[in-house]
C-alpha cells in the first residue's frame, strides 16, 4: 500500500452480520410511524388500524442459486417463499409482492416464462398478489430481488426482542433437510461435471432435495397461532441456521437460551444423508440454513394450547443469564452454542 | 435448431416493455385492497384511512451506472433519489426505503461506507427512513436494489390513466440535460483510456454532468401542487424520455397528445452540448431519458393556479383522438412522436 492511501477494509473481515451492524447503526429512524427498522425479520410500520411489513431479498446466480440444478420454476418459487418467511417471522400475513429481474441474454422468453410461473404458483399458494417490479439487463447471469410487503395486526405482532426468561423455545419442522438436499445436490453436480452420461439417482434423497429446491413458509403455522388464540413472546424464521437465530433472538432479548440436543427435530433422510457424508446431523440442524421453519417462544402458560401439535417441537428455553447460550448434549454435557450461519463474504 | 426442441425467443424481441405487458398479463390481482399493480409508476394499496404506495428499482453496474465515472456516493443517493420519483409520480410523498446490496469482493468496506453516505445523504434530503434490507456477495460487480414505500391521500393519488382531452400537459424543469451529461462522461472514458494523463475537463458542462451523476426526484414540485390545492388529472415521472411517458399516459387514458416542440424547456448546455456532438437537442429532449422531473396533466380550469409558476412548463395538451400523438415542429409540421426510451435486451 503507498503511504497516505487511505486503509481498505476488506468485506470478509466484517462478515455479513457485522455489515449490516454498521449499516444500522447509522440509519436513524425519523419518520414517527415507522416502529420497527433494520435488525428483524420485516420492517414494521404503523398505518392506522393495523401495522404494515416489509422484507427484502437479492438473490444473484452462482450465490444463492445454481441453475445446474435448480430449475427456474423452482427458484421463482423459493424466491418468493423465503420472503413470505420473513412476514411469517413477524406473525403476519403477506399480501403482495414487487419483483425486480436483472436478466443475461442468454436466458430466453420461455426462461422468463418459466421463472415467473414459478413466481405465479407462490404468489397463488400463499394468496399474495404481485403488484410491480422492474426488468433489466445484467452483465452476469440472473438476479432476483424481491420485496415483499404483508400485515399485521397490532396485538398480534412478534418481535425478535420478545424472549423471556423462561419462555419455552419451539421450532416447526424439522431442520437441516434443506442443506442436506444441497449436499447432495452438489454431489452430483460433480458427478454429472465429470461423466455428462450419468443418470442422477435422486428419488432416495428425494425429501432433502425438495426442501431445498422449494421450500415453504410456515404460514399454515401463522395461522394455526392466531385460530388458537397464541401470539409468540418472540419469532424469527430459520434461514441461517437454528444456532445463528437463537444467537438473534437471545442478542436483541437480552437473556440467554438453553436448547437440548434430544429435542432437536431432525428427519430420519437428513440422518441418512448426514452418515453418509460422514458429517454430524446435528450440525445440519443448527448450522444447516435454508429449513424456513419458525423458532419461536410462548409464556409457559400457553404451554397447554400447543403441547399437542404435531408439527411443533419444544427444544428448550431462555434463561435470565444473559451469556448462556448454550446446548445440553445427548451425553448431558452443556456446550456453547456457535453461530456459523451463512458466511457471505468469504475468500 | 433440432427438430422437436421447443421454440427459442430472445428477449431482445419483446423489448423491456413487452416483457412488463407479458408480466402484467400473467399477474391477477385477488389481494382485496390492492388498488393499483404492474403498470404504473408505483403500486397503490388502501390502508384505511389513506392509500401506501411501494415501486421497486434493480440497478447494475455496466448496465445502469458505470464506476469509471460515476462516485459510489453519487451512486447510492441516485438509487435513492429514482425511486422517490416514482412516489412522485402517484403525488405521493414517500417514508422508507428497504436496499438490497450485492457486493463482489472487490469492494472493501470503505467503498460499502462511501455507497451508504449517499444513500443516507438522499434519506436526509427526501425526509426517508432506511429501513431494512439485504447484503450479499456478487459474482460480478455491484447490484443495488431499492425498493421505497410511499403514502397519498385517496382524493391526491394521480394516475398514468386520468389524463382526459384538452387537458393540459405540464413538464417541470428541463429535459434532456441528464442525457447530454452523460455523453459527456462517457467522451471523457473515452480520453481517459486513451491517455490515463488526461485531465478531463468538465466544469463547462457542470450542469449537465450533475444531472446524469445526482440527480432529484421532484418532491418540492409534489408539495407546492398540495399547497395549491391542485390535483393533477395524471402524473409520471421522465425516466425514460419524454416521449416514451407521452406513450404511456396516452395508451393507459386512452386519449391523443400533442406537444409542441418550441415548448419544449431545453437547458442552453444542453444545447450546445448536442450541437458539439453533432446530435438533435430535441432528440435529447424527448428520448433522453434520467431526467426524473414530472409530466402530468392538468383540468384548463386549474391553469390559473400554476400559470406563473416559473418551473412547470405546458408543452401542449390531449386530444379526443387516441391514436393522435404528434409534435408540431417549429415549422409547424406535424409529426408522429415515437418512444424510443432506453430499451434493455438489445443486442
Amino acid at each position: 500500500m503507498n503511504e497516505g492511501s487511505p486503509a481498505r477494509h476488506e468485506l470478509n473481515e466484517l462478515g455479513e452480520f457485522g455489515l449490516i451492524d454498521r449499516i444500522r447503526q447509522k440509519a436513524r429512524l425519523k419518520v414517527p410511524n415507522i416502529l420497527k427498522g433494520i435488525g428483524d425479520d420485516a420492517a414494521v410500520w404503523d398505518v392506522g388500524d393495523h401495522y404494515e411489513l416489509i422484507s427484502t431479498d437479492l438473490l444473484v446466480e452462482g450465490v444463492h442459486f445454481d441453475l445446474a440444478y435448480a430449475p427456474l420454476q423452482h427458484i421463482g418459487y423459493k424466491a418468493v417463499a423465503s420472503n413470505v418467511s420473513d412476514i411469517a417471522a413477524m406473525n403476519g400475513t403477506p399480501t403482495h409482492i414487487v419483483v425486480g429481474l436483472g436478466l443475461s441474454n442468454r436466458f430466453s422468453v420461455e426462461a422468463v416464462d418459466a421463472l415467473y410461473s414459478g413466481i405465479h404458483a407462490a404468489c397463488e399458494n400463499y394468496q399474495v398478489d404481485l403488484v410491480g417490479g422492474d426488468t433489466s439487463s445484467s452483465a452476469a447471469g440472473l438476479i432476483i430481488s424481491v420485496s415483499v410487503i404483508g400485515r399485521v395486526e397490532e396485538h398480534r405482532v412478534a418481535y425478535r426482542s420478545g424472549l423471556c426468561p423462561n419462555d419455552i423455545l419451539c421450532v416447526t419442522g424439522d431442520l437441516g433437510a434443506a442443506f442436506a438436499g444441497l449436499q447432495v445436490l452438489q454431489r452430483e453436480k460433480e458427478v454429472f461435471l465429470a461423466n455428462p452420461n450419468a443418470q442422477p439417482d435422486l428419488e432416495k434423497y428425494e425429501y432433502c432435495v425438495g426442501r431445498q429446491l422449494k421450500p415453504e413458509a410456515r404460514m399454515d403455522i401463522v395461522h394455526e397461532l392466531k385460530d388458537m388464540n397464541l401470539v409468540p413472546t418472540s419469532m424469527i424464521d430459520v434461514s441461517d441456521g437454528l444456532a445463528s437465530e437463537l444467537m438473534h433472538l437471545s442478542t436483541q432479548s437480552n437473556v440467554g437460551v438453553k436448547i437440548f440436543e434430544d429435542k432437536l427435530p431432525i428427519d430420519h433422510q437428513t440422518y441418512d444423508i448426514a452418515l453418509e457424508f460422514k458429517l454430524d446431523p446435528v450440525t445440519f440442524a443448527l448450522n444447516g440454513g435454508e429449513d424456513y421453519e419458525l423458532l419461536f417462544s410462548i409464556r409457559q402458560s400457553d404451554f397447554e394450547k400447543v403441547k399437542n401439535h404435531p408439527d411443533i417441537h419444544f427444544i428448550g428455553h431462555a434463561l435470565a443469564q444473559t451469556d448462556q447460550r448454550v446446548m445440553v448434549t445427548k451425553a448431558g454435557i452443556e456446550i456453547p452454542l456457535q453461530a456459523q450461519g451463512w458466511t457471505h463474504f468469504k475468500k
